[in-house]
């Protein structure tokens, strides 16, 4: 009961100080997140209300099942997008379809989570490697931006991505809508100042520094409530400044939307990228910041958390939601104790919904366009593919591709080039190993390479390592490996395959064993193995192998040697041992 | 030059006696392949020409590119299975759209292979794993004999799965035509007894034993010239058995077929697939053979080789080809030296094309189903299923679903659930590598498992082995992994990872390293890396990580405890060694 219901461990020991610490945290996270919620609604092509429904009911599920204790889920930017990119495919944004197609999205991606967490496969999350997320986060943030320029320049500027967007803008720039533009550049330029400059002078002012810092982070609903004020005062919505107009009072009602079977399997590839997405970035968030605090987080749990918070947005008329970064460093900043903080923040948004909408009417939607642009400013990250590319051309070839597609075909094209290009990249560098054949450190017990250390080797003995597990990407290449490394060795008479890196031996490099072992034996050369795992040990000895093998299993390289070659390996070992390699300074020979 | 026409090679040492062993095999080879031919065509739904034609010009071509010196190309089953399969997907047998497809599918395969082959990309063949092409080849001649079952009961039995067919077999019981069945049941007995059973007989009546075993190749050829005689003698076939009929008389003319995009969009995959396949069987058989007599053959010249030979086949109206098991054994066991005995088979192929297709005309079908069937009977290995499962669940899983899938859902859904499923359980067990805390085997400098060996440890120092390639689908695990080894370890000072199996540290894995680094340089404790290989070790050098690393890079696991622990290491090596985990008997213990 306890694995999955984290609040019977935490609730027990809740105290009043918890209760005073997560009530804060709460009360500063609702302030930021009503504006944020309406903003990602937009975002995602659907109504204002979506947003806020989407940080009720999910908050109080994850609230009971999740196992961090200060990440906040809610409505988030990246998922907004993908989001509005996958219901568009179908439906026009505002029409009823739109909105049965994210609830479907919310539903489906869901459930999918729960399945994942209750069948433990959280590693599945493992194959989005950072490189392509980074990259993907990058570039649907450039696409976020981009998508809220209508917003900010008041003008009917359309597209998914740079390809249509670029034309649409320089098409538009005769229509932008100039006190629109004011607007939104006084509102930008506020919250971009009020993201350093705020606090220090709240804090000149009176304010304590936590206080200030904490006061600053409502930067967000000042905008919000000066910018509705100007636009109600001088009357601007009449000079075609656009508003956020009429949303329901009240609580969402809970229904199970009349989804079609269609709908649902048109939106089964993009939910599965949404809950993979969403999990990665929430999971993320939420280990880095159990970790400040020492505490843990359980991934496959966190799955069951997020999927059920995600039904929870599908039947209460919300959106896909997940762990957002930035609104959780606010909570933990805050001093949110215990999830109890987000079922707070819950309440008070439901508050908000029950007495506030009518104040929102006249809230321009290019102060939530301001809003979503200073959110996604701090998600990109355009050093990173330098970065990556200069450490690994093949992580940087991912995430160039992942950030290329997005930005010129689509989210999820970007997203499952970026992946697919990281597996095929990864079997294409395992197909051809690096081997070494090797020979004794003087001095040593060591074997290393012999085009990089000076090594002493025996004329009769060739001793090669495989410097990757035996699979059947590189099984043929092991044998034609083997076959270049022995021929036209005279005198030879072993080969000695050094296993310290090989990890598995499946049933083709088995094969591949098999005609190596042969091969050898007509031409009179013992093949023999050393440091063989235990577990490859365990497998072998499940086949014919180990007892067809012409030579014997050692359990070090230096025994190999010191039977095959006798006598050579113990003149090596008394020779006086060279220390020059050990630096760390020349990498290139400190280790091979 | 020479690069891409080994003919110019093998061609200038041409002799006399190699002439004479060429001729031999290529008569073998034509007396089989004039059967084999008109029955594969049949199996894949084209009239029987058409395999005679794909045993002329790309056996040409072959012999001009090709590196092996004995394979023998032409229509096989597997492909002529997978060739019916697709092209049955856009149009009935008899169509002439029906045949187009089929020339699509050798286009198509033909021009993968030879872009492949130029750009040396043959390691992608890799990934059709030895379980999973030794299932679809076992299924697939499952699905052969099946599909013959109408030619050989004389009964309209139909159907592309054993789903479709069984059920079809037994609503067809009562229209078995029985002059066929007897037909059938008096070909397939022989065929099946002249296997083993002719060249002793042959032998005895006075041949050589070489001579015996040649002539008793012609079996097929006697089956069809006595079941031929048979059928025309007692008029069979206005008593109901199909037969042959007409062939066009003459060599085929060349054309590029005026194939439409939709035609060459549809059949793009199941081309890939056919060309992977073809080309995997084909390179085995030429790597077999070429290791009996010490040749070599270029696994990317074979992928040009066998490129042009499909576009061969393409433009002369034939159907899809690669190199025939059977017959390249025959063709090596007959005494083919060089490529040259395939242009001659080639010559007796036109030959007859010439002067003996009036005489097929009443060959009975069923003649040419029992050829199939004892071709494919040598394909079956059912002993494979339970052998590769004993060996490893994940291999024995992805044949079974391999043959599984293949026999109840298609050919083409066969092979891509295999190699999906090989690729995603590889991923799946590198994604929780095995780990091991390593101490010192008394004795030695060596290190291994403190779970498997008595070995001596440093209670301030905790060494790691991770026996896998840190990359991004275990970069999650290896932080979980050294928090879960580094916590609760009260005086622990000093943490090592040892490398040995290290092959690779991708970004994703940097960024946990660093994260690990980073976690216990805050508790204080140190992190080394040991034997880290050449190439990793220059990655590595080229991020900050060397930099920002608490602790020292060794050269040897035994150089970092010698440090770490000054003097326990030395009084450790002093120690008598135990040579009792060495013995192979004992896998567990003899390594870990």
């Amino acid at each position: 009961m306890k694995r999955f219901l984290p609040i019977l461990d935490w609730g027990r020991d809740y105290s009043r100080a918890t209760l005073g610490n997560d009530l804060v945290a709460a009360l500063v996270v609702t302030i930021m997140l009503i504006p944020q919620g309406m903003a990602y609604a937009m975002l995602a092509g659907l109504p204002p209300q979506a947003g806020l429904y989407g940080a009720m009911l999910p908050l109080l599920i994850y609230a009971l099942f999740g196992t961090s204790r200060t990440l906040a889920v809610g409505p988030v930017a990246v998922v907004a997008l993908m989001t509005a990119a996958a219901a568009g495919q179908i439906a026009a944004v505002g029409d009823a379809e739109f909105h049965l197609a994210a609830l479907a999205l919310a539903a489906l991606s869901g459930g999918m989570l729960l399945v994942l967490g209750l069948l433990r496969l959280g590693f599945l999350a493992n194959f989005l490697s950072h490189p392509v997320i980074s990259g993907f986060i990058t570039a649907a943030g450039i696409l976020i931006a981009g998508s809220q320029l209508r917003h900010l320049l008041g003008a009917p500027i359309e597209g998914k991505t740079l390809v249509e967007l670029i034309p649409s803008l320089i098409a538009n720039l005769g229509n932008v809508h100039m006190v629109t533009l004011i607007l939104s550049a006084l509102v930008l330029g506020f919250l971009f100042w009020s993201r350093k400059g705020l606090a220090p002078v709240l804090h000149r002012l009176g304010l304590s520094a936590r206080a200030a810092g904490l006061v600053a982070k409502g930067a967000l609903f000042a905008a919000v409530a000066v910018s509705t004020v100007v636009v109600w005062g001088l009357g601007l919505d009449a000079a075609g400044v656009r508003t956020v107009g009429d949303i329901p009072r009240g609580l969402p009602g809970l229904s199970v939307p009349a989804f079609d079977l269609d709908l649902l399997t048109l939106m089964l590839v993009p939910a599965a990228m949404i809950a993979i997405v969403g999990y990665v970035e929430s999971v993320s968030i939420a280990q880095t910041l159990a970790a400040k605090r020492r505490e843990k987080i359980d991934p496959d749990r966190e799955l069951v958390a997020l999927g059920a918070a995600n039904l929870g947005a599908a039947i209460s008329n919300a959106m896909p939601v997940t762990g957002g970064l930035s609104r959780s460093i606010v909570n933990f900043d805050a001093g949110a104790r215990t999830p109890a903080a987000g079922a707070f923040t819950a309440a008070g948004i439901a508050l908000a919904l029950v007495f506030l909408t009518p104040l929102f009417f006249y809230l321009p939607r290019a102060t939530l366009a301001a809003i979503i642009i200073v959110a996604v400013a701090s998600l990109l990250d355009f050093r990173a593919l330098p970065r990556t590319w200069a450490y690994s051309r093949a992580d940087g070839a991912a995430m160039g591709a992942t950030i290329a597609v997005t930005l010129t075909i689509g989210v999820e094209q970007g997203l499952l080039a970026g992946v697919l290009l990281s597996l095929l990249l990864h079997l294409w560098r395992t197909s051809r190993p690096h081997v070494a054949v090797v020979g004794q450190v003087p001095g040593t017990e060591h074997f290393r390479n012999v085009k990089r250390h000076e090594v002493v080797t025996a004329p009769e003995v060739v001793s090669i390592r495989i410097d990757e597990s035996l699979y059947f990407p590189n099984a043929r290449f092991l044998e034609d490996c083997v076959n270049d490394q022995a021929a036209d060795l005279p005198g030879l008479r072993h080969v000695v395959l050094m296993f310290t890196a090989v990890n598995e031996v499946d049933a083709s490099a088995l094969e591949s064993l098999e005609a190596i072992n042969a091969r050898l034996k007509e031409a009179g050369v013992k093949l023999h193995l050393s440091e063989v795992k235990g577990p490859v040990m365990d497998r072998l000895s499940r086949s014919d192998f180990l007892d067809d093998l012409t030579g014997e299993v050692f359990l070090t390289q230096f025994d190999a040697l010191d039977r095959l070659a006798p006598g050579l390996t113990r003149d090596t070992l008394a020779q006086p041992r060279r220390e020059t390699s050990r630096s760390r300074l020349a990498p290139a020979s400190a280790a091979e």
